[in-house]
């Protein structure tokens, strides 16, 4: 085989990027959400590259094209998404995809023997923009489908079933899209970071140390609403106050472990009854906390609760919090990191390990079999945005330190 | 003349309270606002109350009605507003003009002979409920009505000229309705505390030492919006966590002069773009400041800006704050301040000194002659709220010593 040419790989990964992301719901934004129009003709497309690629073409029961090449088991996976967000940049997802299809066409063009089998996957559901379920796709390859996201419903009103139907699809065959663990060697993922780390060290490539676990909290503050002028700062029970503190508190615990990943987020908040001369009586805030170690979150939720406790006595406000949700760490598989970073390092660049603050297909993947994740630099760390932008040099060492990945790759 | 008997005085107060309080726009809540049907038949009871209690009444252009007792001039001005906020509480407002009349009855009862005249005056616009512009009435008595006042439109685009004549005012007689500096002895005005400090304090009336001015900011603090799992903390220009800093700091300047009546409040704050996992890019939020001391608050509001500012910087966010409503304190005359407190002493209380966190009548009516205010404790320092209550007899207590005041009153 020849060595694979970056640049060469950059170009092509680019023009397959807009191409599919001219397929849109919407004129002048990117919205290609799961089951729809849009859904069948961006398959369609990929079917194509696939084929054109070398490999045999099929579809799932939840519409996941799946491109083949050669017939040994176990299989090496490597996958990623095609629906996105609602006014989407055109990176997040497909970068993956097309990177697969670039790789595996590199051994088909080459009739490579390798021994394992190499199934690019192309899911449809990993942002959950249309049903509340999300990764239900790679969910169903991975054997961990919950048959209960069936009668969740669009905005329109149509289940997932009925779309699933209406793509043309069998709900019943959901089970047979999931591999065998035997069959799956690994599963691997090139995504744009969608932070900005990578281009704050100055490197293209990350290796993924795990998809962060995380938890969302509701926490209710609940004071003593009052005329901002008659009441004096010594008799007020003011519940933004208590909330300000406990805002504050969070980012210090969060501030703790930076190199775990832990990060804590007050996105929401609302104070009520919101008048520039009430003192607010009731305050509304959710904390978004996510961190690779499971322990390490679960300890700074409780030292959180903690001291939102502490505060609201001090202050004689009342504090509740709610947990609505929450999901456990996916790690890497150690082996596929080092094999990963060794291509990255062949290709001249320095592999910088990071955890992956958002979700992604891998962490359903990871339940199958051994996972990993490539981040890819991305300007500004900006994503789930029109200005989303990464650079076809970057992608192009991407997809070759993929192919040197594949190359060397051992199923366990 | 008999001494008056508070609790009589109280059970009375009480009861044309509770006849006040029944006239309503809506059934179920208390909403009374300014030349509205209600407004009419509130005046048309406050004016047969007055000639019941031996005064002559008449109706100045701004539908205040006016109760003499004697022809003398000076004239001792005794006022309050019978307008209300949405869904009030009864006791604002009214307890002054009632605590008024029974004054002024005792006087007209004892045909008693006053070196100066008394007026009781029933405001019909303190609230500000129905047009943009606040405490009309009490201007156009003042001679400090702004005529651009009249051009403004309520939210059914009425203006506040047509709501005049409608109502069967004339607008150019507006300047008529001042009095004459040397005409006006003095104002005095008994009003519901609407806050908390009497009844921690454990004593039914209050002697108004000045009407807190205040200051009102919109603070925007903007940093950069990004994804609440993908940016580590030390990467993050957080608008919010900045904002919360911003408030603590707020609160901290505020609590320096209790003394002073000095208080700060964030009413209002908004993240935005306020979605659980989006760390917020821009956050709005609103202070408003008071104090006695007009040069304190001017001051603390500088430190706040430059510890707002301090704290952007340090956190790489842009803070912008811009006042859109300021106004500047009105003290209470001392020697009418002093005559108060001595007709409570009389009663066996002990004055609390206090100043007034809200606006009222009397401010405006400062501009025009000496002014002062006669808090009376209400319960829990509610107000503004259909829960607002003040008992019987500390509104008996209220009557009884400004009837004491007036006993003793000497035009300067």
């Amino acid at each position: 085989m020849s060595a694979p040419d970056p640049s060469a790989l950059g170009a092509r990964a680019e023009a397959m990027i807009a191409e599919l992301g001219a397929i849109s719901a919407e004129p002048g934004r990117l919205v290609r959400l799961f089951l729809t129009p849009e859904h069948r003709r961006a398959a369609d497309l990929v079917a194509g590259w696939m084929r054109a690629a070398g490999l045999s073409v099929s579809e799932d029961a939840l519409g996941t094209v799946r491109g083949r090449f050669g017939s040994a088991k176990p299989r090496l996976l490597i996958g990623s998404h095609i629906d996105t967000v609602i006014d989407a940049g055109k990176y997040d997802g497909p970068l993956g995809l097309v990177a697969g299809i670039l790789a595996a066409e590199h051994f088909a063009r080459a009739r490579a023997e390798l021994p394992f089998g190499l199934d690019v996957l192309a899911f449809g559901d990993e942002e959950g923009s249309r049903f509340p379920a999300t990764l239900t796709s790679s969910s169903a390859c991975a054997g961990a489908f919950e048959s209960e996201a069936l009668a969740t419903a669009d905005a329109g009103g149509v289940t997932l079933a009925d779309a699933l139907q209406a793509y043309g699809k069998n709900p019943k065959e959901i089970p047979g899209a999931a591999y065998r663990p035997e069959d799956a060697a690994g599963y691997v993922e090139v995504h744009i970071e969608q932070g900005p780390v990578l281009e704050a060290r100055g490197e293209p490539l990350g290796i993924v140390t795990g998809i962060v676990g995380q938890v969302r909290l509701r926490v209710t503050v609940t004071g003593e609403a009052g005329h901002a002028g008659t009441v004096p700062m010594n008799l007020r029970r003011d519940a933004y106050a208590g909330a300000a503190e406990m805002a504050l508190a969070l980012e210090k615990i969060a501030r703790e472990h930076p190199d775990d990943g832990m990060v804590g987020t007050v996105g929401r908040i609302e104070a009520i009854p919101g008048a520039v001369n009430i003192i607010p009586g009731r305050v509304l805030f959710t904390v978004d906390l996510r961190s690779l170690t499971d322990a390490l979150r679960i300890e700074a939720t409780g030292r959180f609760t903690a001291e939102a406790s502490r505060i609201a006595k001090a202050r004689g406000l009342m504090v509740s919090i709610e947990s609505f949700h929450e999901i456990a760490t996916a790690h890497c598989a150690p082996a596929m990191q080092d094999a990963l970073a060794a291509s990255v390092t062949e290709l001249g660049h320095k592999p910088i390990r990071l955890p992956s603050g958002a979700g992604h297909d891998a962490q359903v993947m990871a339940r199958l079999c051994p996972s990993a994740m490539l981040f890819v630099r991305c300007r500004g760390g900006i994503s789930h945005n029109p200005a989303e932008n990464t650079s076809p040099r970057d992608m192009g060492l991407a997809v070759a330190a993929l192919i040197r990945f594949v190359e060397k790759f051992q199923p366990s």
